[in-house]
């Protein structure tokens, strides 16, 4: 896809991976392995192990309600930290190296404070160090906004002095970097590092059988990733997958391949459920005695989308005699926001009551041979019901059926569900397609 | 001297200030009392504690030599994360505020990373946003370069990239940031906030009766300053000089006048030794039978300075037969580093030897009315003789008088040197120096 002679690579690497020194050398050697074997390097990394969160704990310890601008200064310094200590890392071993923070990088944002999207990239600055031999280790988790200067407007002599502000992309949000800067740079393939080997069938401390799979579909990660798979960021799968980057999940501890997230052309021939996932940050609550009138919805999930609360399953049941429950989920960390938006609300709204339980949790099969063949769901349900766990609610996609549970009973049902789909067993693809996943 | 109604104030808090939570919120407090009394106010500060220390220990952890340039990235963010914790704290007080990094708040430097200059303060983005009613908090230590990118001559799609670059001014460059602020804003006043109450007339852990100075002028300020008092960094006092800013240090933790550095017009009138400097960080170098030819001491110093190593007292003894002997100091931490340098010379240089001191300090007494008193320095040396301490080395200045003495005798030397100048006696100054000092 590049005229230039190297093959370019971008790798990203996790705070757990960079955490103290030793790590970061460690990493720097893997860096100058994979520089040693003749590729050009876009370098990724999150801040060093705990840093976000003990940055996040001092700026509580000074205020409950920080601002938004003045924290995302905070915390993007993280990421400098550990972007300056790779590259000092890669020098002392004989390896070209600079950091660029997210702004030096070109990295440009819409500028909303702990939740930008990149806008752009100007990828100049990047492709002129590479050019210079250099490996280039970005920070990750940030970019700049550019936006006009609001107190401008009373300062005549200072009409073309714009605000350059630092903003960050949330959690997770280097993944999005890196695959960003694949996408942009027209990259060979994008490394995710990470502390585990790759994309499992299952959660493998919870199932011991579980198979690290050699490639999965971009929608398919998609849907793991959005019910629990805590692998990847959604967004950067989203991201690869509009862009056509093929992205390598793997292990930063242990040199083995890892997982190929790419355009799974198998799919139609595949017709099987390709995991599990699972998650327990979940809490449900239901309107009782809902009555029967337009416009409930809004009142109820309208206030619920202004405080930032995700609203996951929604079901609502067969009503009786005019009115009717419903149910839905939210992250189990926002349940007491919720009870507190929410219970004011009864009166108002007419309903009997609002409960809440917040001792379920989420459990998915994905694959994206589902959407042909029906059985799938009654052999969920049906493994479910031999194993004496009850259905509190189900969703459905076109490649992922989920289940609301007791909380108590997953493990037991992530190891009967990987049985009952045979997920132990390999797949018997067509031919050339272990290839393509080397 | 500024049209705007309010007064400006430039305060600048150290990194013991700032270290931690508490004392950030008692920082902000004070500089909330500061802005009820109807001051705008440009706020510097240093990094938290010993964050800069820490900072530098984990890059040694990674690197014996690390990149100077990855060095400066690293260490700047310690001031980020305390400006924007300063500014947190402010706001969740109701006061009005925003941090900016030095880059931000238009701070440019000649790009020398580690030891930069400010080279240009572009002032409108603090202008703005104190015409915006804020609290303006600036990370000290730092400024931008901006330079051609040199990777630029390979990539013709990329000429107008500059390369914006993190630099830092080296220790106490915090000082140096807010002097800059103050002179280019036309502040009416720069507050140092330290852990000492002011300028004494030497140091209080020393000199039981040592006294605050209420006043002291730029060059006397300079002189105590380069001769080991620790309170302020030499290039900000210089700096305020230059721009006539009237300079106030005084403690973070008391609420009590301290000391002012401004033009002392009272000079020729007070004709007194007004303070005494010491230093251990000192070490002898003796070359002896140094030949009596030219280029010797370009020879010795020449390399000396590309080292990086401070010469500071030189003194060459009389000359007995065609031979004599040199004798110079430098800091005591650089002593390893001289000798390995030196020893090689002295087959070379023909020398007899070289012998070294590591066991000496320095002591001074500065004033500006030394200059025209030459009994200051006989009443110097006999006081020293007087308590059986025997004087090395002499170097005098228009103002100052130092000596090398035995550093186990440098604490008899203050105090002896304190009673016999009388400097625990307020001075009798002429009528209105009481005000300008309050």
């Amino acid at each position: 896809m590049r005229a230039m002679p190297n093959p370019l690579v971008v790798m990203k690497f996790g705070g757990s991976s960079v955490a103290g020194a030793e790590r970061i050398k460690r990493v720097a050697r893997r860096i100058a392995r994979e520089r040693t074997n003749g590729s050009d390097l876009v370098v990724v990394v999150s801040a060093m192990g705990d840093t976000t969160d003990e940055l996040l704990a001092l700026a509580a310890a000074i205020t409950d309600d920080p601002d938004p601008r003045e924290l995302d200064v905070l915390l993007a310094t993280g990421e400098h930290q550990s972007a300056t200590l790779v590259s000092m890392a890669l020098q002392a071993m004989g390896v070209a190296a600079i950091s660029l923070t997210g702004p030096q990088a070109g990295i440009t944002t819409d500028g909303r404070y702990g939740k930008a999207r990149i806008a752009g990239i100007d990828p100049r600055r990047v492709r002129a160090e590479i050019g210079a031999g250099k490996v280039v280790i970005v920070a990750g988790f940030q970019g700049m906004s550019v936006a006009p200067l609001e107190a401008m407007d009373n300062s005549p002599t200072a009409s073309d002095v714009h605000a350059a502000e630092m903003t960050t992309l949330g959690r997770g949000g280097s993944d999005t970097t890196a695959v960003a800067l694949a996408a942009q740079l027209g990259a060979d393939r994008c490394q995710i590092f990470t502390d585990v080997k790759g994309i499992y069938t299952a959660d493998p401390r919870i199932a011991d059988d579980a198979r690290q799979l050699p490639v999965i579909g971009y929608e398919e990660m998609m849907e793991l990733a959005n019910q629990g798979a805590q692998v990847m960021q959604v967004r950067a799968v989203e991201l690869g997958w509009v862009n056509d980057v093929v992205i390598e999940v793997l292990s930063s501890f242990e040199d083995a391949p890892g997982t190929l997230i790419k355009e799974d052309l198998l799919v139609e021939q595949r017709n099987k459920v390709r995991g599990l996932a699972h998650d327990r940050n979940v809490a449900k609550i239901t309107l009782v005695g809902v009555p029967d009138k337009p416009g409930l919805a809004r009142s109820v999930f309208g206030p619920l989308a202004d405080a930032g609360i995700n609203v996951d399953m929604i079901v609502q049941n067969v009503g009786h005699g005019g009115s009717t429950d419903l149910s839905f989920t939210i992250p189990r960390v926002e349940l007491a926001k919720a009870k507190r938006l929410l219970e004011p609300m009864i009166r108002d709204l007419g309903l009997a009551d609002i409960t809440t339980d917040s001792s379920v949790a989420k459990i998915s099969i994905v694959g994206a041979g589902i959407q042909n063949a029906p059985g799938y769901a009654a052999r969920m349900f049906g493994t479910l019901a031999d194993e004496g766990i009850n259905i509190e609610m189900i969703s459905t996609s076109e490649i992922r059926i989920t289940t609301i549970i007791a909380e108590d009973r997953v493990e037991d049902a992530v190891r009967a569900l990987h049985a009952a789909f045979e997920l132990e067993q390999p797949e018997s693809e067509p031919a050339g397609a272990a290839a393509a996943a080397g």
